[in-house]
């Protein structure tokens, strides 16, 4: 019998690689260009950390973590997002002592969490996600996000939308959040049970209910803009101020308010509006955290960041008809005639090999029209033919296949000749 | 209170990535060029294709997964190893069925055991692997044991030695293994507790023992070499002939076994001989198993592969002093005067970004002195200087400062300008 990969996993073979490392080498070229730095912080981490950094009340920590204990007894988590652990190695590194300030970090990685796996939602998905750690300057905020844009830019999306929001400081969100419960409290039963709960533990969560979506409360629910006090408006209008000397385009949305309890002051969202994308339409989305730090015992550290799915990068790519430039032609493929032939043939490929120059020949005992035949499977951009005519000649013919032409080359002059054609590689 | 990552794991913070990145892109150009493509299979695999795919006797299954069930109940294992998932993947996505054959593999990526944390070996680590399935070529072993040793000649290093071995087809290991039994079996209470159950469960694995290396029997062992049949002398003598004739040479060991019950015919290791490498100097083994993808449920299959470590390998750089050619300084930093040059810091920083240049700027209201001390921290190759002089003329003062000279630009003409002294980036 055989096995299978877990349900919600999936193997990614190799067409598929092929567009996944042009998306991480275009993101990684951004990244360095806007002078970010990796940090990859291990698989799992001791499950404390999730609660405290990503929230106790959250569905992540309570419903969806892969949770459990280590030959030794420990309670470790596969991560299921990527800030906790990054704040978690700045602060145990104590990247704060660096007088390079902020720190500007990159992460890529698998994200783990137990969901009933549907189109877009895999058990085991992909991110790439920066974190900003120990600067308060709205300018931050706005290259964050404008480095999340310029990815999906550069990989040719074209229908985006980018929402942003304020939750203000913690002292407008606590006022923020008092109107909220005053506004639902009358209404409490008709709404459904996670929001019910949630009018306890964090009503602001309340806005971004998928199932109360339509209810009457919801449209007549204050406005957040119309609690952040003086200070985070302030913040507010120079993000949106640095966003305008960009360029960059943005709807500003009171109801977005971001899953996670850790967030204040800018809060942002980029969504696909390509048609066909599917009913998740968020690519990307991020905000500010002052207390995060602070909360898994660092010291007080202003920290802004954004997560983008992978996964719904390479959808929205697809919904979009988007080819990626990606070259899948061998450069050179040997054929050989003969048992003498056989064994220069791997000596050739080797040189070839040796010298800079992609090669390959057959290694399935194929007869003379076998071998042009797996040349052309892989598209081989030259064919080299080698017989006992030749290696008594200690010549080799070439054959250029796009061209149709074919040249003798003596063996000395191969390696030159080939790097010559393929563009002095 | 603050969380620490969990032991045996580590951070790789930006000054060691740099280093990874390096390793890895050369890595994965070296394997493009011999024309591997890159599977990703997920972090962790249902437990019992360990159990099949690695082998229940080992010490990976019995002592050092990390195996757990997850919220439906299913027992499931984080990857020990890159093997047995790689060929599960090809079994079950049918890549047996494609038209270019052999399927040549490879993959990076995290691995797990949980062992007593010690130098250069973690519970978290991380390998390099190839896989080629469906060649029964002898020249295809010389082919990926050619790409082991041109990674790390690729990077530098000197101190390799190649260790080559044949453990034979399935008659010829059988025949050994009784003679084995026959040698061991008179002195077998003389034996470690471990010899003494390998005795029954695998006698090739105490030619690798440890504890037992000095015992006399060890010396007087019969030789794998002395019981190979015909067929697979031949084979072994066609890997050496294709080894010879790339120039790679080699040291014959009959007592290299691999720990792993599913090797046939060739096995190799290639080790360390830099000084003071430490104990361990294995850094990368692996050899042929034709029967593995058939043990976990697909057709007959020949397979070949190898994984290295690559902390090992960034420990061999080490032991060598090898300096990796990481070019670690910024392109370009700007320096903004007064409220007005600040946020046009903003725009051009922006602009500089999006016609390919990198470029970053101050993000902690650091005052004139402060902007260069940090543009100075990160080895800035250009320092641009903006203040209300600069505005009103519309210019920019430009600080090359390896040369130690400055000039002014016109705004207008910043981007080309820079982009011609910065190489046609």
């Amino acid at each position: 019998m055989s096995i299978n990969a877990p349900r919600g996993t999936v193997d990614i073979l190799p067409e598929a690689t092929a567009k996944w490392q042009f998306v991480e080498a275009t993101i990684r070229e951004l990244a360095n260009r806007y002078h970010y730095k990796e940090v990859r912080t291990p698989i799992f981490e001791h499950t404390e950390l999730f609660q405290r950094g990503v929230g106790d009340s959250t569905d992540i920590v309570q419903k969806e973590m892969y949770t459990f204990e280590d030959r030794g007894g420990r309670s470790i988590t596969l991560r299921p997002e990527g800030t906790a652990a990054t704040v978690r190695a700045y602060v145990q590194n104590k990247l704060y002592g660096d007088p390079i300030q902020p720190s500007k970090l990159y992460y890529f990685g698998p994200m783990f969490r137990y969901e009933r796996p549907q189109q877009g939602r895999m058990r085991q998905f992909h991110q790439f996600g920066i974190e900003v750690l120990g600067s308060n300057d709205p300018a931050i905020d706005a290259e964050v996000i404008g480095l999340a844009l310029s990815c999906y830019e550069a990989l040719g999306l074209k229908s985006l939308k980018l929402v942003l929001n304020s939750l203000g400081d913690t002292e407008s969100r606590k006022n923020y959040r008092e109107a909220l419960v005053e506004h639902f409290t009358p209404c409490k039963d008709g709404l459904c049970n996670d929001c019910q709960s949630r009018l306890e533990q964090n009503p602001l969560r309340i806005l971004d209910c998928k199932t109360d979506r339509d209810h009457p409360a919801m449209k007549s629910a204050p406005s957040i803009l119309d609690y952040l006090n003086e200070e985070s408006r302030v913040y507010f209008e120079k993000v949106k101020k640095s966003l305008d000397v960009m360029g960059i385009s943005y709807v500003v949305d009171p109801n977005l308010v971001r899953g996670l309890d850790y967030y204040n002051h800018t809060a942002f969202e980029i969504m696909s509006e390509a048609e066909g994308f599917g009913a998740i339409t968020t690519l990307a989305g991020g905000g500010r955290y002052n207390g995060l730090a602070q909360d898994i015992g660092g010291p007080e550290t202003p920290g802004i960041g954004f997560a983008m799915g992978l996964e719904r990068l390479l959808q929205a790519l697809e919904a979009e008809n988007i080819e990626l430039p990606i070259d899948n032609a061998l450069d050179v493929f040997v054929v050989a005639m003969g048992e003498r032939a056989e064994l220069e043939a791997v000596r050739i490929v080797n040189d070839l090999r040796q010298s800079g120059i992609q090669a390959d020949k057959d290694y399935q005992g194929r007869k003379v029209k076998g071998q042009f035949k797996a040349a052309d499977r892989v598209h081989s951009k030259y064919v080299l033919v080698l017989g006992d005519d030749e290696l008594d000649k200690q010549t080799i013919n070439v054959k250029a296949m796009a061209e149709g032409t074919q040249q003798e080359i003596a063996m000395s002059e191969l390696v030159p000749y080939l790097q010559q054609q393929l563009g002095g590689k």
